[in-house]
C-alpha cells in the first residue's frame, strides 16, 4: 500500500495556507530573490546565478550561503505544482533550471560564491563555508522538481554535483575526511539515494554521519592547513556544529538549533535506511533532550540568540526566547522522521505542536512578512533599547540579510500535504487532521481517504472511504495527547478505544466498505498549561491552549503592561469565535485582574498595596500575533 | 558652625566596616596592586608608576586608565589615617607619593600609559582616553592626604598637573575646548579650590561642566583630527558619556552610569558653588529620572551591560541588572551633594539605600573580595552559560582586569563618617545614623554629639550633647522616609514631631545643656515593598525590606529554584535574631508554600496543576549574599 496523492481542500486550515503558498508566497519571494520588493534587504541570490552562469556581469553579494534561499524556494515552488498545476511558475521554475544547469561548472561544482569569488577556495573550509549546506538544498530542490514534474535537468545537474561530491569525500584513501559545519546534505543524499536508488549517495551520507565528531577533529585539521589562528564566529566550538562527539556518543540536544534538527533528521533517516539501532537509539536520547528539556511550548527551539543554539535544561526564557523560525521547520522535519522510524503519537504530538506555533508564527497572514525569531513575549521599548534584546524583533520583515526563514518556511507550508498521512505495509496512518482527500494504492486498486473538518477550530473529524470494492487494510488514526476524552465512531459504533490504542493511534482493522465512514471527536476546552517547575521563567504563570493551538495576549487587545494582567484561577475563558481580522482564527476571552497602575503615583518603591481592577481579556492564537497594531505580547500569563 | 571631627565606633556598624578599610581592605589592595595576590588578574598599577618614574624597566600593562586604581587606593588610605593614625600606613602612603611624584613629567603633565607608551599622543583623544579622568583621581587623593596629614607633597603635585590642565583646556584662544569622556576631573576640580581657594580650578571645573555637549561635538572634532574612522567603543554615542547636550538641557538620565555619576555630583558642586539656579533644576530633573524611573531598590544603576548604561524608563530587569558597584557608589557622591544644595531627606533616603545595599553588596563581608555588577537575581548555571549573562557573576572576585569598582568602595566605606554629619550657618544635620562621636566647633567652643544605636539592625538611636558651657544651635535629624511611624524625645519630653520636620528633617532649635539627650526612636517592621507597576519585571513580586536594609533569599538557606516560592500574602516574617556567619546581621524567617517539582514527572508542559508543599524561608540582608555557598539568590519573590 502507498499514497499516491493528497490534496488538501482550500476551505481548510492547511489547505488554505497551502494554496497561499502557490499564489502569494512564492510570486512574491521571486520578488525578494530578485531585489524587487521596496525596502526589503538586499539578496541578489538569482542575480549571483546569473553571474556564475556567465549571464551577467556583476560581483558575488551575500552570504556564503546565498545560493540555499534560491534553492529552498524552488523546492517550494515545485511542491506547488505537485498541489495545482500552474503552467506559469513551472515555466518560471524551468527558466530558473536552465539559469542554475549554466552556473555548473564543467567538474560538476555549483555554488556561486566560490564559482564568482574564491575558486581557489573551494572545499577548504567545510567548517564556515557551507558549499555542502547549499549543495543539499540543491539537492532537495531537485528531487521536489522531479517529483512533481517528472523533468529530470535539475535532478541530472544535482546527480552530477553529487558525484563530484562523492568523488571528493569519503573514507577511501585520497579522499577527504570531512563534513560539513552545517549539516542538511546529508538528508538530501538519502532522499536522492531513495529516488534514484543508487547507494553511493547513501553511504556518501553514512559516512558523513559516520565521521562527524570522530578525533582528530576535520574541522581542526582544515583549519591547521589554511593556518587559521582562530574560527570566524568568536563562540564557535565542536559542539555549536554537533561535531563534538561521534553522534552515536551524543546524549544532548547542544549548539546552533537548526543544524541539530538537519543532522538529528538524517540520522532518522539513515537508521530508517540502514536499520541502525545505536543510531535509532542516539535519536531517541536526543529527542528527550530536545522535547522534554528545551523546547518551549510553542515548538520553538535554541533558546539563546549568541550561536543560534540551545542551552541547558529547562532554560527558556520568554523574551530573549531565540526560537528561530527555521529550527522549528527542522523540528517538523525530525519528528516526521522519527515518526517513520516509530509511529508514536510523541513524535506527531510534537510535529503539531511545532507546525501550528512556532512555525507558523514565522509567516504572516498575508504570507508577505516573516520573523525570524519567535519570542513568546515581547516588551517593544525593550527590544527597541536593550542590547540584549536587540535580535529580538516585534514586526515580521519583508525580507532578511541572512534569508534563510522564508523560503523555509515556505517549502514547509507547501509540502504540508506530505506531513498528514504515512502507509507502512497494510496501514495507513492519520497523523494530521487537514480537510482533503488522499489516495491510496493498494493491490486490490485505488481507496480515496476523505477527511472533513474544522480543526484547529473544533474537534470533530470526519473520515470517509471511497472504495470500488470492500477492501482490507487497517486505519491507524491518531489520539491527540492534547486531548483528555476523545471518541470515535465507526459508521453509526462507538468504539471503545482504549483497546483500539496502540502507541497512540487507534488502529482500525477491518474490511473496508465504500462510503464508511470514521467520526472522531476531539473535545478543546480551553486548557491553562504549565510548564515543568524547573523552568524558571514561567515560575506562576500559565499559556492557555486549546486543542493543538498555543494562545497569547496583545497590548492591542489587553492594553499595556501584560505584566500586571492576572488570570484568577477560577476565571473562565470561552471561545469568542472566529475573527476574520484573524484569518477565522478562534479567539478566546474572559475577565482577570490587572493593577491599576493610574492609581500608584511615582514612586519607584514603596511597601504599599496594588490596587487592582476588573478587565476583560481576549487571548488570540500565538501564530496570528503582530498582524495588527505592534506592542506587546505575552504566551504565559500570571496565575493568582 | 563646623565639624572638626568624626570617630565611629568599632562596635557599630558603620564603624567596624570603617575599620576593616584600615586594617584588611587597603592592606589587602595594596598586594593585589602590586600583583601579590595568588589567583588574582594582574594589575601592575603601582609597577607603571615605578617605570614611569624611572625606578623600574618594563611596559605598561592595563587599560589606559589603570592610574586610578591607584589613586582611589592612596585616597582610601588617607581617609584610614583620618579615623585612625597608624604609622606604617603613613610611611607606606609616603613611598608610594614618592615615586608618584617621580613619574611626574617636567611640565607637570602626569600620566602612566601615555608617558610609558605614547607620549606623542598626550590630550589627543579625550573622548576614550582617561587623562582627565585619572587627573581628577589624583586630585582627589591629594586632598584626601593632605587633609589626613598636612604634607602637601602629593597635593603639589596635583597643583602641578591641574595647572598644566588649566593651561591647556578653557575658552581662552589657543587652548583646547575639549572635556573628558569620563566626567571625574570636574569634581575633583571643585574638591582642590575648595581646598586651595585656587579660583583657576573652579573655573576649570565650570568649563568643562559648561562646554560638555556644546555642537560642534568636541569628541567628533578631535576623531576628525585623530583621522578616525568609527569610535574603538562599538556602542558609543555622545549620550554614552552624556555629550550628547549641553547639561542644562539634560533631563533623562542616560549613558555610562558611572559617567553620569560623576558628572551630576560636579554638577551639583558647581551649582553649590556658583549659585547658579539653571544647574540645580538640571540636577533635580536627572535626580527624578534616576531616582523614581531608573533605579533598582538596592540603589543600584544601570540596568544594561551593554555600555554600562542607562536604558529607559522602568526597565529594570533583575537577571541582567548590570548595577555597577562604581554607579552605586556615585550615586552616593551626588546624594550627598544635592543634599549639600538643598537639606531634603529625599537625598538622604537614596544615599542611605544605596549605602546599606548596593554599595555594600560590592564587597564580601571579609573585605576581601569584590563584585562588578550586582544582580538581584541569579541562576548560576544561567549565568555560567548564557552568553547574555556572561558579565552577571555570583561568585565575588579577588581582583578584576578592569579593577575600578574595589577601590572605589575601599575610598567610599573609608569616608563614611564624612557623611553622617553636616552643618550649615547654626544647624547640625544629622543624615546617617551610626555610633560614634562628633565634634562640632562652634564660636563659643566645642560641643560633642555621641550617637549611641544598633543601626540598621534596631531603630533606637539615642544622641547625647556634651558641651562645657550651655550653647545655643538647631540640631537637625533625619527621619527616615522608609518609617512610619517614628517619634522623639528630647530628654524625657515626646516631641511632637510633625511640627518639627522640615524636608524630613526633625529641627529641634534650643540651647542644649551638658547630658541632654534625643531618643529617636524608628519602628522597623518587616515590610513588603513593591516596584512601580510599570517595572514589567517585579510584576507580582515583593522585596523584604526592614529599616533601611533590603533582603534577599539565598539557595543555600531555602533550596534551589527560588522562583518556585510564594509568599502568602498574609504570611508572617519574623526577625530571626542575628547571624554571627553574616557579621551578626538580622535574619528573617517565615513560612511559604513551593511547588514541590518532585511531584509533576518529566512532561516538559502539561495542563495540571502543581503540587504545592509549605516550605520555611529565610531572607538575610541583600549586601551579604554569596559569602555562603553559591547558588541562586533572588531580592524579589512572588507574593500569592
Amino acid at each position: 500500500m502507498k499514497i499516491q496523492s493528497v490534496k488538501l481542500h482550500k476551505s481548510g486550515f492547511w489547505g488554505k495556507r497551502v494554496e497561499q503558498v502557490g499564489e502569494i508566497i512564492v510570486p512574491y519571494q521571486w520578488q525578494a530573490l530578485n531585489d524587487k520588493v521596496p525596502g526589503a534587504p538586499r539578496s541578489h541570490a538569482m542575480e549571483n546565478f546569473r553571474i556564475a552562469a556567465g549571464l551577467a556581469k556583476g560581483e558575488f553579494y551575500g552570504f556564503v550561503f546565498q545560493d540555499s534561499d534560491l534553492y529552498k524556494w524552488l523546492e517550494a515552488l515545485s511542491y506547488c505544482l505537485m498541489n495545482q498545476p500552474d503552467p506559469e511558475l513551472e515555466r518560471l521554475a524551468d527558466e530558473v533550471i536552465e539559469v542554475i544547469t549554466k552556473a555548473q561548472q564543467p567538474d560538476g561544482y555549483l555554488n556561486t560564491y566560490f564559482t564568482i569569488k574564491e575558486p581557489q577556495n573551494r572545499w577548504k573550509n567545510l567548517r564556515d563555508n557551507h558549499e555542502l549546506y547549499c549543495a543539499g538544498h540543491l539537492f532537495e530542490a531537485a528531487v521536489a522538481n522531479y517529483q512533481a514534474t517528472g523533468k529530470h535537468t535539475l535532478l541530472d545537474v544535482a546527480r552530477r554535483f553529487a558525484d563530484h561530491i562523492a568523488a571528493m569525500f569519503g573514507p577511501e584513501p585520497g579522499k577527504k575526511r570531512g563534513y560539513p559545519g552545517h549539516p542538511e546534505i546529508e538528508l538530501a543524499l538519502v532522499k536522492l539515494y531513495r529516488l534514484t536508488g543508487e547507494t553511493r549517495y547513501l553511504a556518501l551520507a553514512k559516512f558523513f554521519i559516520d565521521e562527524r565528531g570522530q578525533k582528530p577533529l576535520y574541522f581542526e585539521i582544515e583549519a591547521k592547513e589554511r593556518g587559521e589562528e582562530k574560527p570566524q564566529l568568536p563562540f564557535w566550538t565542536p559542539g555549536y556544529c554537533q561535531s563534538h562527539l561521534p553522534v552515536r556518543e551524543q546524549t544532548e540536544a547542544v549548539g546552533h538549533a537548526v543544524r541539530a534538527m538537519y543532522l538529528y533528521s538524517a540520522m532518522a533517516d539513515l537508521a530508517l535506511e540502514t536499520q541502525d539501532e545505536t543510531l535509532v537509539k542516539a535519536c531517541q536520547r536526543l529527542w528527550e533532550s530536545v522535547t522534554k528539556r528545551r523546547m518551549y511550548i510553542t515548538g520553538g527551539i535554541g533558546s539563546s540568540a549568541e550561536g543560534e543554539a540551545f542551552t541547558f535544561d529547562y532554560d527558556l526564557p520568554s523574551d530573549r526566547a531565540y526560537a528561530e523560525t527555521c529550527a522549528s521547520i527542522g523540528l517538523v522535519f525530525w519528528a516526521h522522521r522519527m515518526l517513520r522510524l516509530d509511529a508514536n503519537r510523541k513524535y506527531a504530538d510534537i510535529m503539531e505542536r511545532a507546525l501550528y506555533n512556532g512555525v507558523l508564527s514565522g509567516v504572516s497572514l498575508d504570507g508577505t512578512k516573516y520573523f525570524y525569531t519567535n519570542p513568546l513575549e515581547v516588551w517593544p521599548k525593550a527590544c527597541q533599547n536593550r542590547y540584549d534584546l536587540r535580535r529580538v524583533l516585534f514586526q515580521r520583515q519583508p525580507w532578511f540579510d541572512c534569508a534563510c526563514c522564508p523560503p523555509n518556511i515556505a517549502r514547509l507550508l507547501a509540502s504540508i500535504p506530505q506531513y498528514v498521512y504515512s502507509c507502512e505495509k497494510d496501514v495507513v496512518y492519520i497523523h494530521l487532521f487537514a480537510a482533503g482527500e488522499a489516495v491510496l494504492e493498494l493491490p486490490s486498486g485505488q481507496v480515496t481517504l476523505i477527511q472533513e473538518t474544522e480543526y484547529p477550530w473544533e474537534g470533530e473529524v470526519t473520515i470517509r472511504v471511497h472504495t470500488k470494492e470492500p477492501v482490507q487494510f487497517t486505519l491507524a488514526i491518531r489520539i491527540p495527547g492534547w486531548c483528555r476524552d476523545p471518541s470515535l465512531r465507526v459508521n453509526r459504533d462507538e468504539m471503545d478505544l482504549a483497546s483500539l490504542l496502540e502507541k497512540g493511534y487507534a488502529k482500525i482493522k477491518r474490511k473496508w466498505r465504500n462510503g464508511e465512514k470514521i467520526q472522531l471527536s476531539l473535545p478543546m476546552p480551553v486548557e491553562r498549561v504549565r510548564a515543568h517547575p524547573e523552568v524558571r521563567a514561567t515560575a506562576g504563570k500559565v499559556a492557555l491552549m486549546r486543542g493543538p493551538i498555543v494562545y497569547c495576549f496583545e497590548e492591542v487587545d489587553n492594553g499595556p503592561n501584560l505584566a500586571q494582567i492576572v488570570l484568577p484561577s477560577d476565571a473562565e475563558l470561552v471561545v469568542e469565535g472566529r475573527d476574520p481580522m484573524l484569518g477565522n482564527a478562534v479567539t478566546l476571552r474572559g475577565m482577570a485582574t490587572k493593577v491599576d497602575a493610574s492609581a500608584w503615583g511615582d514612586e519607584l518603591y514603596a511597601p504599599i498595596p496594588y490596587n487592582n481592577k476588573t478587565v476583560p481579556i481576549r487571548a488570540i492564537p500565538y501564530y496570528a500575533w503582530a498582524n495588527r497594531t505592534p506592542g506587546e505580547m505575552t504566551v504565559w500569563i500570571r496565575e493568582g
